[in-house]
């Protein structure tokens, strides 16, 4: 009880000494902030807007927070065997554009990433794969978002049926050789953010397996 | 008037074409939908939740839609004369948890990218730097919300102050050579979604200013 105090004590002057600290380049540990209470502000289907109060565990700094409870996500990485990659378009309700993405959507409940990763995939492109892997996993939007995002990489795809797609989807397909994407990238045509996520893992991913995708050079067809 | 009749009806059928085809990998044109009505649905001080009602201009279809309604956003790639990269670590209310990432945030009204970015740089990290400029602008979340990210490389970043933090935030900043930073993605150390896009721009500028990033052999300080 009393050494929980004192600790207490001791963090509160750790952190008063590093807040008026003169270092700038510290590599000191932020607080985790604790949720006291939150309240539902918004059901929006695909996601919930949660109001949260939360306490600076330190120095019980308070506030409200508004944080958006998502479900997880996933893309995908689809290539061809001749190392092209797939690509989707469509419109996109919040930017009112078209944007020009790769293959992905929402985890169902009790779905794996790589499920979800294989019937997106299905239902977009009216393609199929092999050996799915996940690439990388990542957070979205840390800032007001929960979820994850699952980058699943899936090899020799090809065509095996139509797209299957939501009522409201319509989405245009293409594929274009993998070393072709980058300057797609620099010219501004992929500008959808965690499409261009998924890329830098391929990116990575190729610099570290240089064999997979030497001995293809590309063929579009 | 009767052309634009005519012109509609070609649309319908080539649009029931498409969506009966066969074909799959076609790179048609999805249509672009339009808000008929918008209500606010959330207040949430840094983003709005509005509800749409959409329509699709050619086969008539309906729907509401949630998008969130945010200012844009900038990143900084601040680099300094020996190559490093300032990252910075903080707590994040989405995610629950620190997050390892490079400073930015939202831009102020009237501010332009590049005055948000030396700003964000200056409050974040207390560094400053020269010859900011705009890598590239994308658009963190296409599907629900409607705002742009830019991200902005400064170089020769060095030390100028204090930290300028608000209230709620609690950033600790540290620098590491820029060709360690890849190995740090891999690692899972850094996946904050639009920071990795950054990281994303800045490996495919380096690639086009080899130049630049050879001469200099990294110094941890």
């Amino acid at each position: 009880m009393e050494k929980t105090f004192l600790k207490k004590i001791i963090a509160q002057l750790t952190y008063i000494e590093r807040r008026t600290s003169q270092r700038i380049m510290h590599d000191s540990t932020p607080a985790i902030w604790q949720t006291t209470r939150r309240q539902l502000t918004a059901d929006c289907r695909i996601f919930q807007v949660y109001t949260e109060h939360c306490t600076q565990p330190i120095d019980g700094r308070e506030g409200d927070f508004f944080f958006l409870e998502c479900p997880d996500w996933v893309q995908v990485l689809a290539l061809t065997p001749q190392q092209e990659i797939l690509l989707v378009r469509q419109f996109r309700f919040g930017t009112k554009r078209l944007s020009l993405e790769i293959p992905g959507g929402i985890l169902d409940p009790d779905e794996t990433p790589i499920e979800a990763a294989i019937r997106e995939l299905r239902e977009e492109t009216g393609y199929a794969g092999s050996d799915p892997q996940i690439l990388m996993t990542i957070y979205p939007n840390p800032a007001i978002m929960n979820n994850r995002l699952f980058t699943v990489l899936i090899s020799r795809c090809h065509p095996v049926g139509e797209q299957k797609l939501d009522p409201n989807e319509e989405i245009a397909c293409s594929k274009i050789p993998v070393q072709q994407i980058w300057q797609r990238i620099r010219n501004g045509d992929i500008d959808h953010g965690v499409a261009l996520d998924a890329l830098l893992f391929l990116k990575l991913y190729i610099e570290d397996h240089p064999e997979t995708f030497e001995i293809h050079t590309a063929e579009p067809k």
